[in-house]
């Protein structure tokens, strides 16, 4: 079985977000977990999709919508899911570790999901600010680049070992 | 077609949360809107189907499994959903205005999906803090008491209009 | 709390499916239930609204989409979604008995998930197929016009009990 | 990007489909497509992922439940969805063609919602009858064995080109 950490992220994205998501794509890909996102063709989104895909990793985009309309060329296997941001929850549910880049509404959103659901969350060279720190507390780490990203998710995979996500 | 008023919070919620639930719930129905809410028989979701339906007002309860086990009695409508946490989507979207009383993650989520879904927000009491607001604007009102979510409430439906969840 | 009948069937339907449809609405609605269905402005939805809410009736509306957009007039509490035909879910599992008129792939997608989620189901007038009757057993009847289908929904009222959707 | 083949069928089948759901994983996993099913390690879920993992294919396991408890052990990929029978409209809206074994109410629902999103589904041995192939047309094909219904997908795939997911 695949180690799946996922992306999220903004829509839109300043060039720094974009290529943040870019790095953190790859990396994650060249350690060969898959990466998994919303799968849209736009900023953390397509840039994660895009350095993941370049190092030749699988991404698995969980779309909105019910057709391929809109998914970013990097996604390798999109799953359809018809159901708009409702996928936000299967987003945060299916990764092993969440990757949180700076973002809206959405993005904050899919931490707070993920902490609900118990998955940590790593957020990189942003703060979602205190309420999110209170309720996620241990889970809710913050780092400031993508080298700093990268040990969270590898601390937090061997803390909670392979069968973290089995009740 | 009836006016339908979310409340979210905490499942988990002190004596004062649970009686301001309560006195909202109250003050709905008594102005013959429809309470919407989680539906779980603990917290803020049983404080408030109790107040709506003390004053005799219907109660609509979003929720997250697919029985009836753990309703709250105050509930005269239970929808289930077995969707788990995405039944959170359906709370947000189906409500004309959102009031959030504190709360963990479920509640921050429910936020966020309702700004990203363009509905307003009424935070009574607590801060959510800057992300949220940053991402929410002029939908995301803070309040300090009950009389001044109602008022902000129907200061909401006064500016939005009956057509405003029709696109 | 509510006894909720659901009717399912096409969002296309000839004038006798819909008369029939108003007619089983009306009733529902004469009995004190409230009436469920996919909520939009067309078909079986449209004309047991309108049968509902012509004998004073609530009707909950679950859409697929997530604004109000083409919501039938007879709705009276429209519960927003986002999440397309997976709405059906939350059809059949919110409603105590599924009424099934003649309908197309939607309506024998509801058939079949009340089917597994152990609801009965009433079909009026037409055949959904030896499949469909493998399957649901006991839980599918058939009945050939609004009368017959009435007495179903009590019997199977009377049969499983208010508690009957607790586990 | 991947092309999706989902295999739908009983939790609970006999010897016989279980051996069919196998061969048919490993055909689809030869070929170089991606293998969808449900996840779960029974029936024709659990046989299809073998065969699919036997041949050194990705299997897309789109599960109903939040964690990973009971899925398959020939799972690559787990999709937790935390949904219920809500995931059926996912496994079908991401395969682009459904293969549909024997089984219950819950692979009758899957067809019926395919053919409501306009996927081709091809059914192997038996009939899920009548109202079914009325409401499916062309995009309902009834085959007698594994190498008719590769055959099946193949044309499938060939009549609609790369681009038939997309609006």
């Amino acid at each position: 079985m695949h180690t799946i950490i996922g992306i999220m992220g903004g829509g839109e994205a300043d060039m720094a977000t974009r290529e943040l998501a870019r790095e953190l794509g790859h990396a994650i890909a060249a350690r060969g977990w898959v990466l998994l996102n919303g799968g849209r063709d736009c900023g953390v989104m397509a840039a994660s999709a895009e350095g993941a895909s370049a190092a030749g990793g699988l991404v698995v985009g969980v779309l909105p919508g019910d057709d391929l309309s809109g998914v970013a060329p990097g996604v390798s296997i999109p799953i359809l899911t018809g159901m708009g941001d409702a996928r936000n929850v299967i987003n945060v549910l299916t990764s092993h570790v969440v990757i949180a880049l700076a973002g809206g509404a959405g993005t904050l959103s899919e931490i707070a999901l993920a902490l609900k659901a118990t998955r940590p969350v790593v957020v990189v060279g942003w703060d979602p600010g205190e309420a999110l720190h209170h309720a996620g507390g241990d889970l809710l780490v913050i780092v400031a680049d993508a080298d700093g990203a990268m040990r969270a998710v590898e601390e937090q995979l061997a803390a909670r070992g392979p069968s973290a996500w089995r009740h």
